[in-house]
């Protein structure tokens, strides 16, 4: 029996911090950062059944093209995804009245739809990329007694950091994530696909500098762009990839993060419009988890 | 000249996430996590001036007996807080049509308001705590190209936790506050004050498991719990207050942290009026905001 002060739950028996319970969530969920970019997506559902609102955490429930999809907003940052995949997994995967994990587990898909700022100058602004794989620079996953997968690419960064001279603030772990079916459709077939770099804050962390030196100066950043293993290059930095791949690995869902690029580090361009950007990657978002047979042959 | 991909700002001239201009804060800046509780807070002034939201940062500025204060919520986590830290320095430190630091540096009063489980069993639920000290179990500070205050602390806890047999998952840094001068209120001096350990997130980096394993196991909470340094124990674990330290110091602002205890980690107990607790908490930091002289004598 998982004890209160572990499994918290509230006095209507929901989830601590989500404040949902079990059969309020569907098996495809799809996950934002801003809580307001929860109802933006929502509008598009045929129906909403479910709204619930706590501190960034909003929640809402509906059905589309006779899909049922949840859409919660994670908040900012690896923290906040701690408590995210945490909860979602104990609604599904937990009996909360009886404290015990479920004999028959069921597996989430996760479709994380972000912004994101480009790494390489030759990502156009607005694209769309799939991250491949993300590498952990914040401080989650060293506290869960799981290992990263595809660990060589971590290990491959950081002889590559080293034989420039160069140290990085933390050492990476490298998640590569068991992405959803959906994935398989033409739309999601022709994503361009790059490692995204998660950050544990949005100016040091990224190596923006404002009154504060960072520790990811320019020439780190460089070495960084120009590391290639197996064809697979580090293309992007934000704040939730790492954390949700490495814990939808360990708790044995699928994930795939989609990221609208709208700033380019490496040219230092910014999106002109990027409401039309989001706009774009809801809508393919939309459809890779309605259209499942790839019958709509997405140009 | 800092560049706009350092220094972004919207199209009104405001900082990037927190969608504020310059004038539009106090000096006095109450920070909270949770973006309803910043309404809690302000209905008790005498006027609100300025009411903005974006994500999960809600900002509210009016005056309280004479005082000009801000609240505002950060969110959860320090990833957040790395945020609100850079953009509130950036709104009174920064020229921002010029893009050029001050040459005259304000110097922010920054008062968390929080709540946190304790790790003593001595402390009574309820109880408000002054983290004289943070350690950072997170990830945000080693991008800074600054180091720990009383780095001695961090230190010796990991001699003592290797004497033990044991290992933390990251290497914890150790951030002593500079205090604002309103903490020498008599209701100030008498504050049970402890370190606070900050963590990277609600489960595993708290010692939870729920279907994963932590790193932070019984043991090396345990370890954590029977450690004293001069006088100076781990008394509690919360996700902001290192980040704030860490950086406040850094920027040259003052900054305390001040957690209502609402459940007891050694003891298995829970707070059975957790709205209480946070009253009693936002009035006595309005209580030291205000009564700067001391004349109120707090019981």
């Amino acid at each position: 029996m998982i004890p209160g002060s572990e499994l918290i739950l509230n006095p209507d028996g929901s989830v601590y911090h989500l404040h949902l319970l079990p059969g309020q969530i569907a098996n495809d969920i799809i996950t934002v950062g801003d809580p307001e970019r929860v109802a933006e997506i929502s509008r598009r559902f045929d129906r909403v059944e479910l709204r619930v609102a706590a501190r960034e955490f909003v929640t809402h429930t509906g059905e589309l093209d006779g899909r049922r999809l949840t859409v919660i907003s994670t908040g900012i940052g690896t923290d906040n995804v701690d408590i995210v995949l945490n909860e979602l997994d104990a609604l599904v995967n937990i009996d909360l009245e009886r404290r015990e994990v479920k004999a028959e587990l069921t597996v989430l898909n996760l479709l994380r739809l972000g912004t994101s700022g480009a790494l390489q100058p030759d990502l156009p602004l607005g694209s769309i990329l799939l991250s491949a794989g993300a590498l952990s620079a914040d401080g989650l996953m060293p506290y869960y007694g799981v290992d990263g997968v595809g660990d060589d690419f971590g290990t491959a960064l950081s002889e590559f950091v080293t034989a420039n001279g160069l140290r990085l603030p933390v050492d990476p772990l490298y998640f590569s994530p068991v992405l959803p079916d959906f994935l398989n459709h033409p739309a999601g077939k022709q994503l361009p696909r790059g490692v995204t770099l998660t950050a544990a804050g949005f100016y040091a962390p990224q190596g923006r500098s404002l009154r504060l030196p960072t520790r990811l100066h320019p020439e780190l950043l460089d070495v960084l762009r120009r590391f290639d293993y197996r064809g697979l290059r580090i293309t992007n930095i934000e704040m939730e990839t790492a954390g949700i791949y490495g814990l939808a690995n360990a708790l044995g869902h699928r994930s795939a993060s989609l990221s609208a690029l709208l700033a380019n580090r490496g040219a230092g361009t910014f999106s002109k419009n990027p409401a039309a950007a989001v706009d774009a990657l809801i809508d393919l978002g939309l459809l890779l988890l309605t259209d499942r047979d790839g019958s709509t042959d997405a140009a």
